[in-house]
């Protein structure tokens, strides 16, 4: 059978660099282009020298990606820069997965109000499927526009989702306190990701504002029917890879944990990459991999819920979940290509 | 003047190393003793090879303690042994500041509940002052036996006791989301220390069961009057020293950040070792000294305030704050030998 | 065509668990039993939680390997006891790639006198081949039992070999400064692999005495036919993967660094490993894979040569070069289950 | 009696902030400016913010610096900037440190040729006495002009230079394998400084091309007054602060370790800073303070002299030796202000 063809529009990031690890051993698949505008005409393991002997194609700009007969493009582009892409090719052959921010949030008022910025594309925002192939592979199957979600947000949304469904826990005080490693910040050298400014070091940041605090809300708000109130505090780890998420819930009946965690086992009876752990799991327990690793507990002194789960972000975060939402949307097995084994230690 | 006599019993930690590392440049103290049972007869710069030329005096056993004419000492050993050194002691001429949890928590039975231990010595429990020098500066001046707090606990009873004090704030809902570096699991050579289980990694721990959950508690009820309900949650950063604490209130009434800045900065007006920061801290800013610096945000979108507190652990969270308590049970200035500035990066 | 079927001998440590995350990937074979004397019983995934879901298959006794119908199995245990296992089983019709140090040095009495360990199993020294399959394919193909190089040695051997074998500098004066992750110690909890001796830390270790210089020394004699004088001095530094070595050598001709270049691309042209690199390789480059990396450096002005070279000590420094080796001996393509992608960063 | 006005030039970088740390408790000065041209205006604590509380000064401009009656300043000025500055000051009242690389390299066209640079003033280049206190404490008590070095030749001058000046060894067989800390690279954010590049990564950079090759030769044969051939390899350590060298060196006689470790032993009995260590010394026993720990190593079977040397880049190798020279430039003790302890860990 021949294989689908692939365009990665984006490839300095760290984003682009991960859907070419993934994609590079995907069975189905063949990466056509690979675009960057800064550095077309040099070869992709230029840009990331580790790739030397693996991807040794050059780099092409934007504008040759009509020359490829593409089945699906995946943007790797900044927020902003993304709704520019889709707007210019929507009804283009190619389905779209965008790794962006821009079209993650409904309706356009709450996007502009959150990303202070203008959308150019409405029809975009209504269209695109939110790429939670836990909650939405059904529509994900059948779109042709994915926004693909956000690092934290899939962390977060994955961790409270069973519950809230379930109307067991109160939808307006839950508190959401994740810790992420810097590659969630991107590849640009600025102040903040400076080696000795991380190294051995712990902060918060983006209190009350981080952009991510919408979209969770949004999501579980789509998901729910029910107003949802979320309290998000974002923290940089001196890590590379891996958001871990401690959920706060307040139970609205009588609960045990052994109840809840059978909630939870059935909802994810069918997702190959959540994982219910028993114990609270670690960053590197899903370093390189698909996995959403989940813990949940209850303290009856308390009646709090609180649930850990941790992700890659630039994988479970990024690009394995763009390729698990590609596997939805050819209609192969979800798993195809993401059966990646922990790097650890 | 003739300096005090200071002996400082258990020294293969690092909280008997960084005593030493404090005391030893004291201007109104002579370390006169250093005592392990394990090392005796080695000079303190075998077991610390870093203080070669600094301080190359033997250690000793705790029998000898008896020679010296001692003003004070420092008890650096594991709860449970702490208690017994205590008891033994009770009535000798020197002052005791015990760095263990052993005189922390009142009751008796609520001690042994949390820490699943007997207690020898109630009149010790009953005694103790508990060593925070922002909240019981006058008792710690003539106390005998000082309590030295805990490392999670200064962080987080720091962070929320002037809007408990002050009944700002809903006592029974809050959450403490607490990372720490590895120093705080002490020295011993265990799996969850190693190198290769913490590096590049994060994980929850100690969920519901963590014996400071009941320390932070009780304080915060002792100063309060209130009933207080606690929930906390530590976790392991990849940091070798630092703490910091998440603390979500709910506001009792109308508040805005501004009045909740002013709040923080009339009750630490005259406390020299809490730093009311602007932008959230982060854990190098305090790095080798005795601060605790804290960010007060109220979120107007949700009604909730969320402090941010960090410290050294080994610092303001051990070794610091216990020469803190020093200072003043001698009358002395509190800020003396602790002016050290961060060393950052 | 049916599987070969795989036995691995050991598997709590880190080498145990790197070997199941290659083979479990591998297409030839199926892993029949894994073995741990102090954990038979538990599943694999109970030892290793990052494999739950992947690999839960129980851990056996070394005593019911007889059950099993092998094909080849890997030797992952310390030194000092891989001898008795191989020993034992000398004669049976499985396969042996050895990981540890026992069959790795040539003649008996220099083992010893390095180990500082009886041997067991003269026959077995002589029996062995040393399995560096850029120097020994031949030999390999044909081995009934291989004794897979150290990690050290192998970044050393490769990047002086090309040279040394070409009777192009001075074989007693090499000089090797090398630079290794914590993994190379080992899993267990002592006090050097602590988290807070290593990180932002670094030190030299066993200088004069490290066993892997007779290792390098012995190899480099066999295949120059010289006697060889190596310095070689081990570092540890604070990352869990990866060995960088820097290797200065003394030409005995005039040359540059473009005939250099040329006599590696050359000596290395079918060693789909090995690959030259054109800057100074990092670390990272190869994490997670079977990679050699070297860089090669002409200095005009002191006429000395100067050789980086790096791998991840678990992978070719260890299961993956195992696992390379097993492919030669079964006659597969030696880049079968090994075309891991680097997890960068 | 009145204490010595000091100017500090340049403040934005690491060498500025750790002469703050330093200075501001040294008992026998006062820091009367620091200048800043890019942040003059905003307070020293605004740029570095762990200084809240403890230096609230506000930045200057250098224009300002006729304002003040001083009696030294530091230059912590790029090189290339620095010249300028001393040139144009040539002749005021006050001393110079210069912590640039602009005063350190005579004659000037061996500078011009290294640092690919014209220099702007022969004059000083002759008179500037390069602050190596364990070397040239005479000159330097009487200097106007200090240069002060490098940080990794402060290292690697100091592990060679009593068997050089002796002529013990080979001076034309000298190979430094050095390993830095980031700090080292400066503060500016640039791709090599991010932490995604250098966590959980090591490599080599600047082969054959370095600029402290030069100096160190340079300096080597000043002192031994015989031709130097100096091979140096710097790496890149994750770790913020901290040099390790290890310098390898050929016998020119029969010797062994002990009679090498006297000769280091007799060499700095007068040099409070260098404590000579019997087992190799680690890079956090030095952290934060102005000592050099050497360990020295004779390999009886290569006739190899191995030195390891370790310093805090940003004080023994910057802030703090700059400092040990104003103490001889004034005549007090070398000591004074620089007795910090080890924050380890």
């Amino acid at each position: 059978m021949t294989k689908k063809k692939i365009g990665i529009i984006g490839a300095t990031g760290y984003t682009g660099s991960e859907l070419v690890r993934i994609l590079k051993k995907h069975p189905e698949v063949d990466i056509e282009i690979i675009t960057s505008e800064s550095r077309s005409g040099e070869k992709f393991s230029e840009v990331h020298p580790f790739f030397q002997a693996i991807e040794e194609q050059k780099l092409k700009s934007l504008e040759e990606i009509d020359q490829y007969d593409l089945d699906l493009v995946f943007l790797a582009l900044p927020h902003g820069v993304s709704m520019n892409f889709v707007k210019e090719h929507a009804g283009k052959d190619f389905k779209i997965i965008d790794l962006s921010g821009d079209f993650r949030i409904k309706p356009k008022d709450v996007y502009e109000e959150w990303y202070n910025t203008e959308h150019v594309f409405s029809q975009g925002i209504e269209d695109a499927v939110f790429g939670s192939p836990e909650l939405f592979a059904d529509k994900i199957k059948t779109a042709g526009l994915v926004a693909n979600p956000g690092c934290y947000p899939t962390s977060a949304i994955l961790a409270s989702a069973p519950l809230l469904m379930a109307e067991y826990v109160d939808s307006k005080s839950i508190i959401i306190d994740s810790k992420s490693g810097v590659t969630g910040a991107g590849i640009k050298a600025k102040p903040t990701n400076l080696y000795s400014n991380v190294n051995d070091n712990f902060k918060a940041y983006g209190l009350k504002t981080h952009r991510h605090t919408i979209e969770i809300q949004n999501i579980l708000e789509k998901v729910t029917g029910n107003n949802v109130m979320v309290q998000f505090t974002p923290h940089l780890l001196p890590v590379d890879r891996g958001i871990l998420s401690t959920t706060y819930l307040r139970p609205l009946k009588k609960t045990d944990e052994n109840e809840l965690i059978n909630i939870y086992k059935e909802f994810y009876a069918d997702a190959p990459f959540v994982r219910i752990r028993e114990f609270p799991p670690a960053i590197k327990d899903v370093k390189g991999t698909n996995f959403c690793d989940i813990n949940i507990n209850h303290d009856p002194r308390t009646n709090m819920i609180i649930i850990i789960s941790v992700i890659d972000n630039l994988v479970k975060g990024a690009a394995g979940q763009a390729v698990q939402n590609m596997n939805l949307m050819f209609g192969w097995d979800e798993k195809t290509g993401l059966t990646q084994i922990p790097v650890n230690p």
